[in-house]
């Protein structure tokens, strides 16, 4: 996806955030503005809205010297995701269609999203989610692809929301490689973040060399963009995915909720729905 | 009022609404955030938000060469404010306390604010606020200073509010100067708006000299500053006239709704909340 003009001020929105996040003082705020501010003029809006994003939240990490400005949050919310896991395994259990129930669950995780300006209520936003209508809803095409496929490329995305995942891979039943970001960036899941989430379990945890809040092929590693290319299918989880990755050639399957306008009308549907959306199928 | 952090992102969003207000194509759009970013640097947190908007409203106006981007809502916000006059003023003649009266629905109009990413039904947020209560309220020590005053300084804000304004400078029943900004800037009240909105039959319509969506005393003319000096009461109306007379030493009286959450907490009220509130008295 292409950047759009009302990404920018969202952006200096996210510098702010995440640079109060460390605890910085005015001053070390007012220069991370500043530089943010300084930095649009070279941002093309060819560019995809996640590849500006890494910029921004590198200039947080240098002014602030903080490299994990989120770290508190990611593991608190890994942990209060672990605590619904026993409920939630029970509901897929007695679920009439267990699949589809784990994708409803692991896009409710994707409400854990710190680089967006809207609160969440995990437990509340599940039970919402759980029986809301998808924006899009492309589960034949899903289902038909995965029952041809042997390995799956799953991209991860938000801390928390990785715990939930967990519980569709286990209902994907194929050799599961789970791509994550090579540092940390607002909260999106690390390879640590990823053992703390339990998915070393049932998945191969694999770095995607990524340093934005979103895959991006021109920034990942070969063995990403190796995967990439091989894998059966390919799962996109989140926005930040999606911003990276919805202009590449192969089949891709995005979940996602889509909770800022931009990117809904990106989509082409409304803001706060849910989606299951395959490309070049 | 300084600028707070939270001000700068919003500004580069009011820089961006403002453009598209235009009809300005993508790439200018993209020039304006890309100065308006780069002037982030200069912007000393010691200015008052509106000091540092005129330059960017002055942005907007020289790369688009529209200099009154918001010219047909005003108007079309004047009119629909002046549909309601009659009703109105039939409420204030039928009030308990017309001067309380009048006071609510001139705070009221202040929703019609264009610098502010809210949206707003005039007819139903007049319902609501008719009934409201106040955040702070200096009613006594206004009724008292206005009781013993007999010219009064009357900052205009936006344009519609100045309609309503006309209802309570006739329960005034002073010698009542409005004033007005120099140039248009978002869709404050100007020279024109204000002969448009009927207050050249009840008051005298002054320029404040200002090129800021708000009265800046150091950027106001001789007119201004001489009458800011000597008419025994004055009334600022808005915002954007908080931001930018706050720290003044002489007695004022604020009239506003806190529609952003930096101005409420400057003042020490809740978002929405609705202020009479008196300085230096």
């Amino acid at each position: 996806m292409k950047t759009f003009l009302d990404c920018i001020p969202c952006l200096m929105k996210q510098a702010l955030r995440a640079g109060k996040q460390t605890g910085a003082d005015e001053k070390t705020l007012k220069k991370i503005l500043d530089e943010t501010g300084s930095l649009i003029k070279d941002i093309p809006l060819e560019n995809t809205p996640v590849e500006t994003a890494a910029h921004i939240y590198k200039i947080v990490s240098r002014l602030t010297g903080v490299k994990d400005p989120y770290k508190k949050i990611k593991n608190e919310n890994i942990l209060q995701a672990k605590k619904l896991l026993p409920e939630l395994e029970q509901k897929i259990n007695l679920a009439e269609n267990p699949l589809l129930c784990a994708i409803r669950i692991s896009i409710a995780g994707n409400v854990i999203d710190l680089g967006v300006d809207k609160k969440f209520n995990i437990a509340k936003d599940l039970d919402k989610i759980l029986y809301q209508d998808f924006g899009i809803f492309d589960y034949d095409k899903f289902k038909h692809k995965l029952s041809n496929s042997n390995t799956v490329l799953f991209v991860g995305d938000n801390c928390g929301e990785s715990v939930f995942d967990t519980l569709l891979i286990k209902q994907l039943k194929k050799k599961v490689y789970y791509a994550v970001r090579e540092i940390p960036v607002i909260n999106d899941v690390t390879y640590d973040d990823a053992i703390n989430s339990g998915l070393n379990e049932i998945s191969e945890i694999i770095s995607s060399g990524v340093d934005s809040p979103g895959a991006v092929l021109s920034r990942a590693n070969n063995e990403f963009k190796n995967l990439f290319d091989k894998a059966d299918i390919v799962i996109s989880k989140g926005q930040g995915n999606y911003e990276g990755l919805s202009l590449e050639k192969r089949d891709i399957f995005f979940l996602l909720k889509a909770k800022c306008h931009v990117i809904a009308e990106d989509i082409g549907v409304k803001e706060d729905d849910i989606i299951l959306k395959g490309i070049n199928i």
